[in-house]
C-alpha cells in the first residue's frame, strides 16, 4: 500500500477534528460519532440490508458494507466513519460457526467447551478467511474521499472469548466463568490465541486504510476487578503494544471501551492506549479528575436520550460538555449503540447540538 | 404484636453475628449469607415448590414459604435467613397482574404505559393484598425459634418500575428510559407511589417479625449519575427515613444494594442506611477505604465463584476478608443471587470458609 496521502485510494483528510481530539491537539469543536451509527434506526440501511439478504452477507459484500457505512455520513455531519463489520468475525474466521437467530442474537455452532477445542483452534490470516473485512476497509477508504476518517475496529479477547463459551449472548456468564475460575488455563490459552489474532486483524485493517481503531469490550464489565486484569486487560494490554501505531505518517490511535468499565479507568488508561470509551454510568467530569493528561475520552450519553425531545437532548449534550470542560480530549459519542428504534431526526438534533454548543469551550 | 423477647414467637436471638456486624460492633467471626440462599440449587426446594405448584403459590402459602426459607439453614451454618418471596410482590398488588413465563422470568399482563396508568393505581395495604407476606414473615420469625435472625426485603421503586413499565424483563430498558426521559413527571409520580408502598411493606414486615430489612437495586446501575440520584436513589433514601429502626427493643438495620453501583457507594452510605451491599465489580479495600466508618458492607464473592473447587472457593473468601480487613462490619456474601446449577457442597465450603478463615481478623 502506498503510504503517501496523494495517492487517490487515500486523499488527504478534510476534518481530522476526531483525530486530533484524540491526542489532545486543539479543535475548533468537539468531534461526535456515535456507535452503531450505521444501523437498523435508518431506513436506507434496511433497505440495503434487505439487498445483501442476511447480516454476515451485508457485513462480507464489500460494496454493501461500504455503502451502510457511509450512509449516516449524508445525513449526519459526523466526524468520523466506522467499518461496517461484526465483532464475531474472528471467531467466525476460527471455524466456529457464526450465525444469527431472528432476536436471539448471534450464536455459534460449534462453541468452545473444552481444551481440545481450543488446542484445534488457529490464528485467522486477515488476508485470507478474513480478507472480506479489509476488501471492505479499503473500498470503505476510498469512497470516503478524504471526507473524515475511518474507525477500524475488534472485539476484545475476553468478549470474543464470551460469545464462543457460552455459544451466544448470555445474561449470567455462567460457562465462560465456570472455564475462568475451574479451568484458568484453558481459557488463558484461548485469550492468548484471541490476543494474537485480534493484534493481526487490527494492523491488517491499519494496512487496509483504518486511520484509528477501537477495541469493544463489551463484556469486561461482569468480571471483579481481579479477574477484569487478569482475562480481559492484560490481553487488551498485549494488543495495544502490538499495534502499528501509524501509518501514511500519521498517528493510528487506539481507543479502548470496556462497558461497565468505569471502575477501572485508571488501569484502562495505563495500557498506553490513547483514548478510553466511556459508558453513561460515569460522570466524565470525575473520569476526566481520574485519568488526567494521560489519555483522551470518549463518551458519554445515555443512548436512551435520544427518545427525548430536542431540548432535552440538548441539556443532556450541554451537561456532558460541561463535565468534560475546556480544551481538547474529548470525542463526544453515546455510551453505547444507538437503540433500532430511534427517530433519526433525533440523531440529529444530538450531532448539531455537540458542534454548536462544544465551540466555546475549545477558544484559544 | 408483643414487643418483649419473652415472648414464645420472638425468643431471644441466639445468633446475632449478622445484626452485630451491620452495626460495626464486635463479633468471634464474620457473619455470611448467600441471596437467593432458599432456591432451585436446593432439590429440597425444588420438592417443595413442586407441592406447591407454581412459584407465586409457594410465595403465598405462609408454610411452604416458612419451609424452603428454613432449608438452607439445615444445610449449612448460615448467620441469617431471607424471608422466601418476590420483589415483584407489590407491583402484583397494585393489579399489574403477575405471571411467569418459563424461562423468560416474570412478566405483567397490565404494564404501565402512561400517567392515566399511574393514576389508577394506589397503595397497596400491606395487611390486605400483601397480608399472605406477613403472614410468611410471622410464621418464619416463630420458626426460626431465635436462632438467626430473618431478614426482610422489598425491590426498589426504580427496579419495581422497570418491571412495571417494560412489562417484565428487560436488556435495554428502552421503555422506562422513554418515560424517564420524555415524561419524567410521570415516572416521579410512580416512583413517589411506589417509595411509599415500599415503606408501609418494609414496616409491616418489621412489625410482622423481621429483623432487618434490605432493599434490592437490582436495575439501578443502568443508569447515568445524575439520572441514578433522580430516579432511584432519592426514593431508597425517603423509603430508609421513613422505615422503623427499632423492633422489640433491638436496633433494625437496612441494608441498600444497588447492583453495578459501585461507582456511587458514598453517594448510597450517605442516605442514612446501615449497610451498603456490594456486587463484585469493586475491590472491598477500596470500597471500605471509601465508606469510612459511615456504613457495614456486605459482599462480594462472584457467586460464579461457586463451580470452583473447594480450594479455589477458600482462596476467594481469604482474598475478601483480607481485602475487607480487621474488625467488624463486613457481611460477608455473595455479589449477586446464587446460580441455579451450583452444586449444594460448594455452598458449604464457601460458608464454612468465611467463619474459619475470618476468626483472625476478629482478634480484639
Amino acid at each position: 500500500m502506498a503510504d503517501d496521502s496523494t495517492n487517490p485510494q487515500r486523499p488527504e483528510l478534510k476534518n481530522d477534528r476526531y483525530l486530533r481530539a484524540l491526542q489532545k491537539q486543539p479543535v475548533d469543536a468537539t468531534p461526535v460519532w456515535m456507535m452503531r451509527q450505521a444501523g437498523r434506526y435508518l431506513p436506507e440501511y434496511k433497505a440495503t440490508r434487505a439487498q445483501a439478504g442476511d447480516f454476515m452477507s451485508l457485513c462480507k459484500n464489500a460494496e454493501l458494507a461500504c455503502e451502510v457505512t457511509l450512509q449516516p455520513l449524508r445525513r449526519f455531519p459526523l466526524d468520523a466513519a466506522i467499518l461496517f463489520s461484526d465483532i464475531l468475525t474472528i471467531p467466525d474466521a476460527m471455524g466456529l460457526g457464526l450465525y444469527f437467530e431472528t432476536g436471539e442474537g448471534p450464536r455459534f455452532r460449534d462453541p468452545i467447551t473444552c481444551k481440545a477445542d481450543v488446542d484445534k483452534i488457529g490464528i485467522p490470516d486477515p488476508e485470507g478467511e478474513l480478507q472480506y473485512v479489509m476488501n471492505a476497509v479499503r473500498t470503505i477508504r476510498r469512497e470516503l474521499k478524504g471526507e473524515v476518517p475511518l474507525i477500524g475496529f475488534s472485539g476484545s479477547p475476553w468478549t470474543l472469548a464470551t460469545y464462543m463459551v457460552e455459544g451466544g449472548t448470555s445474561k449470567a456468564f455462567t460457562k465462560i466463568k465456570k472455564m475462568a475460575f475451574a479451568e484458568p488455563a484453558t481459557l488463558h490459552q484461548l485469550l492468548e490465541k484471541l490476543a494474537d489474532s485480534v493484534t493481526s486483524y487490527l494492523n491488517a485493517q491499519i494496512d487496509a486504510g483504518a486511520q484509528s481503531v477501537m477495541i469493544f469490550d463489551t463484556w469486561g464489565g461482569v468480571l471483579s476487578p481481579r479477574d477484569y486484569k487478569d482475562f480481559s486487560l492484560q490481553y487488551m494490554h498485549k494488543i495495544v503494544s502490538g499495534l502499528k501505531r501509524e501509518a501514511d505518517g500519521r498517528k493510528v490511535p487506539v481507543t479502548l471501551f470496556t462497558k461497565n468499565g468505569g471502575q477501572w479507568l485508571e488501569a484502562i488508561a495505563a495500557t498506553g492506549c490513547d483514548a478510553v470509551g466511556l459508558d453513561w454510568t460515569i460522570n466524565i467530569e470525575d473520569a476526566r479528575k481520574r485519568v488526567g493528561d494521560k489519555v483522551a475520552l470518549q463518551g458519554n450519553m445515555d443512548p436512551s436520550m435520544l427518545y427525548a425531545s430536542p431540548e432535552r437532548i440538548r441539556q443532556e449534550v450541554a451537561t456532558i460538555l460541561e463535565g468534560y470542560g475546556n480544551g481538547s480530549g474529548h470525542v463526544f459519542n453515546l455510551g453505547h449503540g444507538i437503540h433500532l428504534d430511534v427517530p433519526p431526526d433525533n440523531a440529529g438534533v444530538f450531532v448539531n447540538a455537540v458542534h454548536e454548543l462544544s465551540r466555546p469551550y475549545h477558544k484559544q
